[in-house]
């Protein structure tokens, strides 16, 4: 049975885990005290190419985007978004569980269009009664997209300067940012996202991690006391040692982009394949990510030797489906499956 | 100065001020516990037709609207509605504070179409992902809508379906309930809403009274404690009298819904009398609330003479107004401003 | 019956209902813009001394302290105060309601001492482990308290200096603020207040309202937005001239300590009466709500005479009693009630 | 450098660690609902002799607390728990966080003495005003304590019938529950916890995991969609596996009471040598937690050689300090310790 489900189907990386291994007996300091993690957030820092970088780790993606926008909005804002964004979908209501509004707007390939955001704010402030609606308080993106999509360096500038002018924070969601920097077609590199964003994500989980994602706060930006604030929304283990471990060894001689990089050149051969084939994209992605179109009657044949999501009805004989590579990714699998169809 | 800008701006309707009056130095407990709330309550069953009506007065629409959908929602729920709706624009995101997605599907002049809602639910749990999504657990229509317009029979049975289908409660925002029961075009009786909903409300505040809104559970439908729940959401008054006279006298005599068919009236004649002149009309409102096209160039000139709501920019050229009727209108109000365009 | 049960058993007082109905049927804007509410809140600058004071209108005592503390907490702070504190005891779980714990420590008559709230804040800093509790924020005090008695200079004094230098806002519930103002034994005067605190109330319902708590932030020290903050909590009324009408009519001519003064004159009255009797008090107080020790034989009959709150048993035999004044009690009552003693 | 800090410093035991090892490159669906949670779950309703118990896997103890208590409370309850227990103190107000208030009642050796909270429920019923309070909703224990002492069956049986009385749930918070069932003294066998209570969990982090909290409703009492909202709270990993391979090893083969028992039986000769060095009991604890009473000019001495917590000050020369044990303590190390002193 090949997989292509997605990119959390295997443990941890042989390197990663490896590290646990290595470090399981050593005595150390409970709740993120411990040299690990504190190394780990220095590698981290370096990768930033900002030596003033709040880092904290936290387990999960839904967990870290949670706290990380309770913690950036103020009580009577709304995060803005794609209506595609996670928050505001697979996400079970997690941000408004902390009590704020998600407001989705219209996306274009998985992507919030800046345009779309520019009218939107003038909208919101030319409207007479606006201060009886949740005020914008910052714009959530996620890089890559849920689609697998990037954002460009213009659309990035642009967004990041409406959220200056606005008075927005700007956070990145980037579970699976290391796909977005390795990808061959990404315009925008780390230093790009730290310098445009008040907060962003580097996942853990879907880049070779057991769990854990790392959040970044650039230029000493954490919120006070966002420590307490971790604790308090149930997302500090006890053994931070956990996650300060995976990082240190996903970010010890460029083992996190290395991956990300083989994963995305995985899944750029299988379009190649595929759309060989002449299967029809559903999306062109650039990243470890790939949608394709399927004849509905081939579906059922293809699920009994390959493990994947079924994305969405396209029209009534055909669907969308979403084929991930990741580390763990055989190459003879793409070649595998490219037989298979 | 004539105002059509809302029917929130006056103080009390005559009669209602003559109860607070009249019962001012009358020595009453608190919270609700007086003769006057439990006569009160009294009356709105018997106007509602169900002696087992559980009936409850909270202060403001914003505030019975997110105690009423917080109290039927179950925690990891969500609740439905036009993105028109109330609660998905001008309530500050006072649902979402409770800790609540709400999910605004689209509208046709300010309904919920049924078959929007039915393929939104399909689609909903035809996707294998949806445990990962708020469930939806409500439907939140308002009668009239907030462009003034009004569920059908046909409409409100086949949402009711719905829900029962789907476990949904149904809840209707009834802030200009009279206005809706009393337009000579409803289809919709009282009856038809408690045999429907799993609450509504019947406003006060912009129907005759100075502040107030009975939420009706019909079939002694109200969550368990549901006086102390609305005590932790800052939603009782100790004297809780404010509210009970008040609604004592708006349902003395028919007088609610008199002060109601009143107000369309006149409305309905501010509709005959301008768009005999040639004024379009944004939307057909059959209530109290009336909404044209304006040129830009005559806006200025008439909020010289006459206080009203900007609505929305209908082209470059032209917005649309809001003109609102109430208890308070005088019928010479309607002529002059007629003479005034 | 006489009545002594509390001081919101009556509706408004003459001159603030005669006010409300002076302004009944004139036209104006919604949501606290009319010039009722303006004037209403200069008065209140006036009152309090502070040119700069932030003044806002809120419907009900659970409601204010609710929104108040919660927008003076940052999401990680608890709030500090007497355990027999409003907060802590008859508001449902309100503040909790908005993420926040209240921490009640050990209180003397029913005030805060500030040795212990010194002991306390010194132990919990000097805890190794105390990033893992939730920080203090704040100090709720009432004035009067729940037990009628009044801080002392000294003990103001002190509680604010430990406010500044554990950086704690400090906050007074002033439901009965007028009574605690107006007693001839009271050291505290508004100026003292306004001096110390971050934010304080002065209450409307229990002071001659029908409804209604002014929320004072001295020094333009209200949180920003506020009013969309109000609005998201359910506490804005869209006839916001009830409340400013009310306190306007109130803080007119100094009604509003002229009502306290004649209520807390009666309480001393009946105290010196009830006392002379040979009844014990249950506590010492100087305000409009006094205190008794009853033998439990000599409830009932009592009760078929009076209208009073039992407060709480003191023995086996005895229970403590609560009799409550205000502007609405008569003098003859207070001879009556002696006489049935 | 010998470590008594606590029983989470080092990483898994061994045998789980292999199990992730073993278990790492195979291909797994996420969200728990891999074969090795299913079989985790399965072992832990054998263990708990329930074959109805829902059980799922969270991954640290503040979260499992917060999601199971809110989950286990209606909107308008309260939980009510010893002033020690570890949701009302070292949890950074993760309960309150969800909307509830935590109530601490006088504890005694860490315990709530069942007479405590019979007198407590007695009067809070007996109270004319407490529908303006939270009501409480459940009882929070925890087992060991966070002194590390045990309910006896007598206690926890008299708890429990007041629950039944009462209309409580019972929840037990077994972070250290393998210590507790595993200690010479305990009374209380895993079938009376399954037997008493609603949830309770079985703590993986502080018993030989590297994170994961066990949190078992026995008789199918699961509140519906848990897992949504599991979600909801951020408490879900996509690798679910990391927790269900852990919590199969743990307890497989009897290994979590095996590791419990040796570590009580290390922290037992611990408590021998100590006591009969001389040094005080701070508290006679039968677990794996022993606490002491040292000479303040002691301490610094100490510290230079082995790792612990002060607990806290017991007098002016005097401080409690607390030794942990863990699977991870080797039997040389207790006896250095008693040469130490």
């Amino acid at each position: 049975m090949l997989s292509f489900l997605s990119d959390y189907t295997e443990g941890a990386h042989p390197k990663v885990l490896q590290a646990l291994i290595d470090t399981n007996m050593t005595t150390l300091p409970g709740y993120g005290e411990d040299a690990y993690c504190l190394r780990a957030k220095e590698k981290l820092r370096a990768f930033c190419g900002d030596r003033e970088a709040d880092v904290f780790f936290l387990t999960g993606g839904t967990q870290v985007n949670a706290v990380a926008v309770s913690a950036l909005l103020r009580p009577w804002e709304a995060a803005l978004c794609a209506e595609t964004g996670h928050i505001n979908t697979h996400e079970a209501g997690a941000v408004e569980f902390t009590g704020h509004k998600v407001i989705g707007l219209p996306a274009e390939n998985g992507k919030l269009p800046p345009a779309v955001l520019a009218a939107w704010l003038e909208r919101f402030y030319a409207d007479e009664t606006h201060s009886h609606m949740p005020f914008p308080g910052m714009v959530y993106l996620s890089h890559p997209t849920e689609l697998g999509t990037l954002y460009t360096g213009a659309e990035l500038d642009e967004i990041a300067a409406l959220c200056r002018r606005y008075g927005l924070r700007l956070y990145i969601d980037g579970a699976r940012l290391g796909y977005g920097l390795a990808a061959p077609a990404a315009e925008l590199e780390i230093g790009d996202i730290v310098r445009c964003c008040d907060a962003f994500t580097a996942g853990g989980t879907k880049q070779g991690a057991l769990c854990g994602e790392a959040l970044i706060f650039p230029r000493h930006g954490a919120p006070a006391h966002f420590d307490t604030l971790t604790k308090q929304r149930g997302a500090m283990l006890a053994k931070g040692r956990l996650l300060g471990v995976q990082f240190d060894a996903l970010f010890t001689d460029g083992l996190y982009l290395e991956l990300s990089r083989r994963a995305v050149e995985l899944a750029l051969e299988l379009k190649k394949e595929l759309t060989g084939k002449g299967l029809p994209l559903f999306i062109d992605s650039p990243t470890n990510q790939q949608f394709f179109v399927l004849e509905n009657a081939a579906l059922a044949r293809l699920r009994e030797g390959v493990a994947f999501n079924l994305w969405e009805p396209v029209d009534e004989g055909r669907t969308a489906i979403r084929l991930v590579t990741s580390w763990a990714t055989r190459p003879e699998s793409v070649a595998a499956l490219a037989a298979l169809l």
